[in-house]
């Protein structure tokens, strides 16, 4: 059994980040980096990266920098991206047809296993080669499919019903997209996206701006 | 002219789920709050909470709380949420016609002025009342609809050159939901969207727990 760690949601928010631009280094065939290039990509301290990172395990050589794949392969490890999470998408709106076929979800390691929806049209369809299934049957699809994240994407009125049937059907964590403060047991997580944390940083910036 | 407050961007995250919070407890008819219940909510250290409003300016009293829509106006003024920012979308899938559809942006004080897509079959519809365009046209449109932000929910391959485009034209702001790291210059403020971000959190905890 291996101890855990205490990471802060912001150091995993950066790792993150490290995992998305190591990985597009890789695509475009780069070798090695360093906390400086990495700094300049994100616009992060280098300091910070380098603490970041040694946080997490042992990795680069001084004056050698890091080596892409291994870095790479080591926060994904960290961050469970191996472990290959199943995913349900409950609501098939645009928001969960745009998840559906967000195509970073499975390059990141994750299996989109089952969609959901209580629209009888939408039932039986197929998105991204998933099938939409009747949200009322979710307890036993849920068993079959081996759900581990229920991916909410549902009107805000319907997210605590909801988050209730994957609860009891016995999903570990739910990736919440509505604007509603879901409430779980503590052995549940819950990871809320808020997408109006980037609109309004960027809004701050242009008012700093425009002053 | 005011005088620019360096906030760090960790903080402005955690300003917008304060602004969320109020928001809702608003909305709730709750006329005081505290860092206390903050707290509470958001699994943010009180001492955090109190340490950040002080840092954006005077709020509450010792032992009265905040009033929630005193702190709700503040923030927003901070934020700039006040001023009314004019959007454009370009890119009218999912992902786009998610965001189109997505009342937060509104309730939080911005503008979706315009849609823009290359496909002829979209162009001409509108989306929760607003027109899709030609993209060929952005820049004479940006001019006339005053677009200030551009929002970039294209496939990645083409993030780029609309990009260019948009800065071209004179747009203040993009936010980018691309996985591609968008070059602009200094005075073009670009905001990723990484939602991978989010579920490689879930990921992570799922992860300890599992071991």
């Amino acid at each position: 059994m291996q101890e855990k760690k205490h990471v802060p949601k912001a150091t995993l928010e950066r790792l993150s980040l490290y995992y998305k631009t190591l990985q597009n280094l890789d695509n475009e065939e780069v070798v090695t980096t360093s906390a400086i290039e990495l700094a300049e990509i994100l616009d992060i301290k280098p300091e910070k990266i380098r603490k970041d990172l040694s946080m997490v395990g042992k990795f680069g050589m001084k004056g050698l920098g890091y080596d892409v794949i291994h870095l790479k392969t080591n926060i994904a490890n960290i961050l469970g991206l191996q472990n290959y999470w199943r995913l349900a998408i409950i609501g098939v709106g645009n928001l969960g047809a745009a998840l559906a076929n967000y195509e970073k979800i499975s390059d990141w390691g994750f299996v989109i296993a089952a969609l959901f929806d209580i629209d009888e049209n939408k039932i039986g369809e197929e998105i991204n080669g998933v099938r939409v299934y009747d949200f009322k049957k979710f307890a036993s699809i849920s068993r079959r499919k081996l759900i581990d994240i229920g991916v909410i994407a549902v009107p805000d009125d319907a997210a605590q019903k909801v988050a209730d049937t994957l609860i009891a059907a016995g999903v570990k964590g739910i990736w919440n997209f509505t604007a509603v403060q879901i409430d779980a047991p503590k052995n549940i997580k819950v990871v809320d996206e808020n997408l109006m944390t980037g609109l309004s940083a960027l809004s701050f910036y242009l008012n700093q701006n425009s002053n």
